[in-house]
């Protein structure tokens, strides 16, 4: 099935995908999953959201596994799609052993839960759950200025729907299957584990602005450049989290007006910031801000720190967790990256399946499953829904 | 007539010109040239890189006044169209005054000054004077991907037609007027002033690999990040620059993927820097490669630095220059700017004049001239008109 769709949203220059939501092949990847589900007699919804979901049976009390489709820009083949064909192999192969479960099992593939294009991760579960208000995401722009609004009807769908989905209340469980995005496998010698916990974890955008001006003709000692504030701020922002064990990253950069003979007017940068607690990410991202404003004016420039979204600590549901690692046989390890998990944990006891990756790398086209580990990924969720549906 | 053209190519968000080569911006202002030159009699000639030359009268020895009509990003109103709007103006003037002149006066509006949108400085005046090939000009692309080539042949040009211009053997001397990027006139008092000599200058694009990764999940032990080696580079530039008193700016980058939740695998940065003579410009850029590589090297990525373009020194015409000077009775100042003069400079004898610029900024919507000193720039123009043609 990972064959099927790894043609859809692909770069030829850097093999890596670009499925960004309600894009091109977001559609495409829509229509595969559509076409997955019927092929197995299984009804599709999708709420207002734009999330799908595909019933096998129906009623209360669902066992709900899958994951999600999108991408970051140039992200790799496992990160989502893994979690979502692993699903529609694993109820093949429940059929195939003639089981017929007690409860419903849907599979759902959750919307834009990278937010690589309106900058809101895990935007489809959030509005479904309640946790981001419609005004808010559908007012969100992307790089060509479009708002989310404006790209939800471009594709047929009706922005009024956009909330809280009435689905979420036939879910008794939430198991998701994702490539485990470290490599706590690798090391405990495990194809598949079990999360304890996600780190809490946030954006924050930070606005240094200062004055362009002739890169030739401006004396150093006249500049207001906000590009250095910015440069100092990146290199505390990796010394602070590595003194904290935690983590900080600039990624993403919008420098105004971006010749190459003009000092910047203006230096955006979006920090992605992690850590154990809520108290050590707040500590984390203050001292970043701190380095971030001293910077700024030694050299003239202001900044300006904003948090565009921030994701509490998740702690997975205790009983449902070790249940399923005992059955599994399979370790318990904690994650840094956010996930539609995380925040459906909130309303029902949700766990997360982890598979291998050799590599250890995620966003990027070198992160890697083995097809043995796929392959036990399969059977623990075959496992999972044996001991929960 | 700057009021005639100031709605064009004018982003109504910053205030600053986006006029870039052969953009509707551009395509604007050389029907505005060209119907200026018209209104007075002039023929307009547009050579075979677009270059375009107003004549009053024929025949060899002419004198050559103007500069260009293009803007860097967000440029301000003055840094080219002064020179050309100054240039008309004084023909009026000397009309008015009844003066014939003996030489041919020509109004020039250079091509691609800036370099904004193909990478490559002085482009119209640099393939003029033979001193860029045109293949080289031709294979350059814009930020979509299209050559130069394409783009002429968009806008109905030819690109064979594109090398030395015939016009340039009838042109005794050149004398381009431009506003002051810096603020000599203003600490010297005076409303105009001659060039002596353009610092050595040039740009280089470094590209830092290394490997893309996921945000959270990474150790910051683990990464090989490239944000970082640049950020370390930005800084050293300016501490290498300000103990050289020369400059150097980094104010365009493009990181990739770009995502905020990813870590970078790329990230270029293009380097413009300056000093007063060549072995000083060697220098300068030598370390900050060789600390862009000692930053890469202890954070696991590489980098590759490559020359884009490099203008060596330039000095005006000397007994030029201080004849002018003299009728004048204006400064001498150097400038670390680049400029068309500086490219004919090599062929024929060439002057600048400057106008006061009282912010000293360029390059952004704050640069500024006052009338008065506008009005004194024309009048300045017109005594070199009467003591050159």
């Amino acid at each position: 099935m990972l064959d099927a769709i790894a043609g859809i949203g692909r770069d030829g220059r850097t093999g890596g995908y670009r499925r960004f939501a309600w894009s091109d092949a977001d559609m495409a990847l829509r229509e595969w999953f559509a076409g997955e589900a019927a092929s197995r007699g299984m009804d599709v919804v999708e709420d207002g959201n734009g999330n799908q979901l595909a019933w096998w049976g129906h009623g209360s009390d669902a066992v709900l596994i899958g994951s999600h489709l999108d991408s970051v820009p140039d992200g790799g083949a496992f990160d989502g799609p893994l979690g979502v064909v692993s699903s529609f192999a694993a109820i093949d192969r429940l059929r195939a052993q003639g089981a017929s479960p007690a409860r419903p099992v849907v599979v759902g593939n959750f919307a834009d839960e990278e937010g690589a294009r309106f900058g809101i991760a895990c935007a489809g579960s959030q509005l479904a759950a309640g946790r981001l208000s419609a005004d808010r995401a559908l007012a969100q722009t992307d790089l060509d200025g479009r708002t989310m609004a404006e790209v939800m009807v471009a594709r047929g769908r009706d922005p009024r729907t956009v909330g809280p989905a009435g689905w979420l209340a036939d879910i008794g469980t939430f198991v998701e299957l994702h490539v485990e995005q470290g490599r706590s496998l690798v090391h405990s010698g495990d194809a598949v584990g079990v999360a304890t916990a996600i780190w809490p974890h946030g954006r924050w955008r930070l606005d240094f602005c200062g004055e362009a001006n002739h890169a030739g003709a401006t004396l150093m000692s006249d500049r207001r450049d906000p590009m250095l504030a910015y440069a100092a701020t990146a290199l505390a922002a990796r010394d602070v989290a590595v003194e904290a064990a935690a983590r900080a990253t600039f990624g993403r950069l919008s420098v105004d007006p971006g010749g190459t003979n003009a000092i910047a007017s203006r230096v955006t940068a979006w920090l992605d910031a992690r850590a154990t607690d809520e108290d050590q990410l707040t500590t984390l991202v203050d001292r970043i801000a701190s380095v971030a404003r001293e910077a700024a004016d030694s050299d003239g420039v202001t900044v300006e720190v904003a948090a565009e979204s921030v994701s509490t600590a998740v702690e997975f549901d205790v009983p449902l967790r070790n249940r399923l690692a005992a059955v599994l046989d399979a370790p318990l390890l904690p994650t840094a990256a956010g996930h539609d998990a995380g925040v459906l944990s909130a309303l029902v006891p949700t766990a997360m399946l982890f598979v291998r990756n050799p590599t250890g790398v995620s966003h990027s086209p070198h992160e890697w499953a083995e097809d043995a580990d796929c392959d036990a990924g399969v059977d623990a969720l075959v496992t999972v829904l044996r001991e929960l549906a």
